[in-house]
């Protein structure tokens, strides 16, 4: 709880007296002002969360976080449990989704399993930092314990820590664990307060039946462990999940560092939320990568007050959206740091009407 | 005329025909069917543009044609005309927004005068194809004369055709112009039917009054002028520009060489219109880069068929949403190539509900 306690301590809210300097410097490139939009944004704000004029993001990692849920023996979810594992080997060899996005923006993927029902002999490019085998099936009582949850969170940022210590200018979020848009629909239920049946999503691609299962097994798990929405990790522990509760690390651990946090989609957003919740200062942290197609997404955005950059019909989870996002962060702050200044440039920048 | 009907002649629809045979590749990579949305669009359509397995789109191009226009007399934009040449020196040196976006996704910039009302000397990196020094004034009577709009056009072909030999896989459009959002918008009215006042923006940033005055313009020049919406020749030279022919040559040119060409915001998607008024078989060759802060441009994307990849509140032009939008084709080209099967990597695909 040490580590928690003092990383909440650490985190201020972002300190934007300075951003009218910045757009400012933006205006002077050779562009009609704010005519290159949330490009713009990205630049002012990575600047702002850093702290520097010319912030490097040049090292960049995207967490990966696997943890099974107890949750996935109610049928939940369109594939089986043990798909959780064998994707984890699958980010380990390089051949997912998130690593080939990753390579694309010049990132790295970090995997770690969190929680994972499944005994991994350690390898390289493989963290094992298992909290539990998997949470317990929250329909019939808590996830998890709450030293549990907070064990997860620390691990989180503990990860961030080492990678910032090591340079690491921007990090990203990602999540592996078969069932998990479950704990994540009723995170955000608990806390937005809304019905179940409006956050509540298709997932991985489950049919309408095993759909309304889907829901009423929400229900009963909110019913049963009554989460106090007012204590985060209350609502963590008994809903949520480990590799959600290592995402709401990461969030805080970036912005106890002054670090911007790509959040990616539905399930990376509840542990951002989760990580809101304890300390609302962490908002201005995060960069929300994008739409997901996933139903309850924009209800958690919004809750969080974030817009997502993009809107590409994705729902893989994984940190896929994360990395896609951080080639957009890279091409604001290029913006800031390549593009030619009226004077340098000799283009008239008075306008005439 | 030769070589804008041979061109005309070339294009064919894209055939369609193995879509099945190609999505079935990308949902026997390890992740839900369709999960990653638009980028597994993109692949799709980029293997069926070109007829290839594996299309190679590492050599990419911008073209940016740079135009004056006789309507910035009218008081239509915020800037000086000669911002036109100065933008023109800007983009050979690499220092316009382009340019840096560009040179994020590995694309070449490639700038052309097309129709500068300025004589250029010769240099590297400036293509001298001056068709006029910029258009007339077409609140006052016809733009350019056919046969200009026809050269103009047949530059764009010409310039493609050249990089589709060179063995570049994929092609961006881009436009340089003081004033050119007043024929763009002309152009969007005459081809849509919409009311002027629907289709016309503040451009690079006019004040109320400048934007009252450019609505009146544009309706001057189509009353004026009554170009003939079945004649898309005919609407070009009477109420386009010569930057806007270009693109509309290079979108054609694309087309006949089947290769992708990826259409940036409001004066490209104009030029756009006019090659699908032309050949309306060139809209399967087309992805929309983004969604442009100018009003009119989603009637325009509209009417060929097309939903923008990205929504980032830009409005610049010159080829930048193209640029960024290039970054995405060759994140889902990367995930029909790198992503490991189900099999290779040994992942259960078999759904359970």
């Amino acid at each position: 709880m040490a580590l928690l306690n003092d990383t909440l301590e650490l985190i201020k809210t972002v300190d934007d007296s300075r951003a009218h300097e910045i757009q400012g410097r933006l205006d002077n490139k050779t562009k009609p002002p704010g005519s290159l939009g949330r490009l713009e944004e990205l630049a002012k704000n990575v600047c702002l969360i850093t702290g520097k004029d010319d912030p490097d993001v040049s090292k960049k990692a995207v967490f990966v976080f696997a943890g099974d849920h107890g949750v996935a023996d109610e049928g939940v979810s369109a594939y089986p449990k043990a798909v959780t594992a064998q994707m984890v080997y699958n980010f380990v060899r390089g051949g997912a989704g998130v690593n080939v996005l990753a390579r694309h923006v010049g990132a790295e993927v970090i995997v770690a399993d969190i929680g994972v029902d499944h005994d991994f002999e350690p390898e390289d490019g493989l963290r094992i930092v298992k909290v539990a085998h998997g949470t317990k099936n929250m329909a019939a009582g808590p996830a998890m314990t709450k030293e549990e949850a907070v064990r997860a969170i620390e691990v989180g940022i503990g990860i961030v820590n080492e990678f910032a210590q090591k340079g690491y200018g921007i990090v990203g979020t990602g999540d592996m664990g078969i069932a998990n848009t479950t704990p994540s629909a009723a995170i955000a239920a608990v806390f937005t307060g809304l019905p179940v049946e409006s956050v509540t999503g298709y997932g991985t691609g489950i049919t309408d039946s095993s759909f309304a299962n889907k829901v009423s097994v929400i229900k009963r798990a909110i019913e049963i462990n009554r989460p106090d929405p007012a204590d985060a990790l209350d609502v963590l522990a008994k809903v949520g999940g480990l590799e959600i509760a290592g995402i709401a690390g990461v969030v805080l651990g970036a912005a106890a560092n002054r670090i911007p946090v790509v959040v990616d989609g539905f399930i990376s957003t509840a542990g951002a939320l989760v990580a809101c919740e304890l300390k609302p200062e962490v908002k201005s942290y995060i960069i929300a990568a994008h739409r997901s197609v996933e139903v309850g997404h924009m209800a958690v955005l919004s809750r969080i007050g974030q817009r997502p950059l993009l809107d590409l019909d994705m729902r893989l989870g994984e940190g896929t959206g994360a990395a896609l996002a951080m080639g957009l962060v890279d091409a604001g702050l290029k913006i800031l740091r390549e593009m030619a200044t009226f004077g340098e440039a000799g283009v008239e920048s008075d306008k005439i009407n």
